[in-house]
């Protein structure tokens, strides 16, 4: 199982709105035949784990096929998608045992797979490492069981918290290091959620630059790691067509507020945008705002937005925004991770802070995370935490 | 060498103001005495080695002392302090060669133990993992080659750099790992520097807890280690005696600015004071303060406070201190080690930031720090990191 887990790493980047699945065929204590998801439309885990076999004994594979057992790090499926049901295939092949790591997230479908399989009367289990198996697929464990995409949020700051001075100056707080390392974060995401600030007054592309991936280059080809789809929230429909980032040939999705419309946008100015713009609106957010420069302005309604997005099979969506964006989607409960850059660097009390979360009046009410990973990243350290309330 | 370092490391918490040294003495590739330096005014590395053969080899330590090698983790001393010179030591024991990872720091002596050791005709080298020796003594170290100690600033804040709401709250912002963390801090320093407002609004008492020691407690005894002095800045003379920190017996020194007529503690406060507090005076501040309700009044010139802890013998000192003084003293580039515990928490824009530092303005002017360790302390993490500028 640990080899289908690693197998089914390979996917990382490739497979969504599918999950990361790996599948390893073993008779007598020796692997026949591995093989992972790739990309949506392509063979599932076990189907090409099947094919390996086939190129491995080309002569034999029906009977080494015969009774082996089948390690797979999720439930085969039941159902026709783009491909036919996994556990047909494994019955087809007249596997002996079927191990697999968790059933399927998805309420409504869980067990099916193993179900089919035991009226076929292969024997099966669920549960080996299956905390190493969940953790390749959050998103779309999330997605399945809330409709909800797994949301990590990327911050970066001095050592105290600090992103910008109080003149606004900012730029490269941390290094080129961390900055690559961003782009990882980005290429694992479904999509990129910032604000319409962001775009405008950094004029920020927000895309996966193919030079700056690293090490990963050598993992996957150029064509195949997908450019997260960019989201920009924009309330007040301040984004116009000749900014940085719709230069960049790669989905974007705008998202407005629904109904908002003393500022709905002209025909005329609808008809600017590139053919790879997506126009969606989304609720208006009934919270509170303090800012006493906002509270008058309408707001999209965040959850709203990401059900939305799951809606569209995004399984792990990354905010990188400012300390506004940020801290609404900290505020409200919706990150589940951060990932929190901090440059070595103190820059004092009077610069601007990490993020906004006006409600937040006493510790008790402060948002409480649990530390999964430290590192440096260069000069810089990376902190990985998930959001507990 | 690394044995030496070892042995060395064991008067982590015990030597000051000596240096923590260690000694190792050879004979055919065998270790015949190994000793550390525990207190001043007690045997140092070389002579305690050589006791040690003297125990181990009670009826022939003669001829196993002479020609052997002695590793010793800092130059052999050359002049009669509280004990008579190493170098002598190691000359009438008659050692063959003396290799020591550095020379002594003071420009003044530097070099004249190896000399007295050629003069006696034995081969001596020096800069055997240098590197590792250094770090046994970083204060011993800047104290002798710049009068200055070794000033270590312990800070704790959440993920995004608050020390407290905005309404003042802050008690346990770090769990109780991290506060144990900090007692080690203290037990390695000389003195803990704090300011008035720390003693006055938390009431603290700033010295080590032997139960809170955790570890430690199995390495030394309750009475080796030392508590360290505990040093308050009072520009105001705001400290009464009746504060929880004066009912702790061990030395305290209340630091005020010099010819500071205007609030001048009267003749009989200053009777008031228990007998373990001394009032020490240093020049004012020439610092300009752009706090507006602070600007009139005198502050204590934080740099000659720290020449007059050096005078005293102190090698290591921690600030543990509030935003403003703790920023006063890296503004001021006085600084050379930052420990910040960090609580996995995310307070929000509107709470209080770590460290005051109103000069700066521009990220040029932002304090640059090299990262040394980075690790999980409890649920927090500790960052340690060396100021660059």
């Amino acid at each position: 199982m640990a080899q289908a887990i690693r197998l089914a790493q390979k996917g990382l980047y490739t497979t969504s709105p599918n999950p990361r699945v790996g599948c390893v065929l073993v008779q007598n204590d020796q692997i026949i035949g591995e093989g992972y998801h790739q990309k949506a439309g392509q063979g599932h885990a076990e189907v090409n784990a099947i094919a390996d076999v086939k190129k491995r004994f080309p002569n034999s594979f029906v009977e080494q096929l015969k009774g082996c057992t089948a390690y797979v790090t999720l439930e085969p499926c039941s159902h026709f998608g783009l491909t036919p049901p996994c556990a047909q295939g494994l019955i087809n092949a007249k596997v002996g045992r079927v191990v697999s790591a968790m059933v399927d997230p998805n309420p409504s479908v869980s067990g099916n797979g193993l179900a089919m399989l035991d009226n076929a009367g292969i024997t099966s289990q669920s549960g080996l490492l299956a905390q190493e198996a969940k953790a390749l697929n959050p998103g779309f464990i999330k997605r399945m069981s809330e409709n909800l995409p797994y949301v990590r949020c990327k911050l970066a700051s001095s050592l105290d918290g600090k992103t910008a001075m109080a003149n606004g100056e900012s730029q490269w707080i941390t290094a080129s290091h961390a900055r690559k390392d961003v782009q990882r974060l980005r290429a694992q995401s479904c999509a990129v959620i910032t604000g319409a600030d962001s775009v405008i007054v950094d004029n920020a592309k927000m895309n996966v630059r193919w030079q700056e991936l690293g090490e990963l280059r050598h993992h996957y080809k150029k064509e195949t790691v997908r450019q997260p789809v960019r989201v920009i929230i924009d309330s007040q429909n301040r984004l116009t067509p000749d900014l940085a980032i719709f230069q960049q040939h790669s989905p974007i999705i705008i998202v407005g507020v629904a109904k908002n419309k003393s500022i709905e946008p002209s025909l005329e100015k609808a008809q600017q945008w590139p053919h790879f713009v997506e126009h969606v609106t989304v609720s208006e957010s009934i919270q509170t705002h303090h800012q006493s420069n906002e509270h008058t302005k309408a707001k999209v309604d965040l959850a709203d937005l990401l059900l939305s997005l799951a809606k569209k099979g995004f399984n792990e969506v990354l905010v990188e925004s400012g300390a506004q964006l940020a801290g609404a989607f900290i505020e409200q409960g919706l990150v589940d991770e951060l990932i929190l850059y901090q440059a070595p660097k103190l820059m004092g009390a009077e610069a601007k802070s990490l993020v906004n979360m006006p409600s937040i009046k006493s510790l008790s009410a402060a948002k409480e995370l649990d530390i999964v990973d430290i590192c440096k990243v260069g000069r810089d350290i990376r902190i990985t935490a998930k959001l507990i309330n």
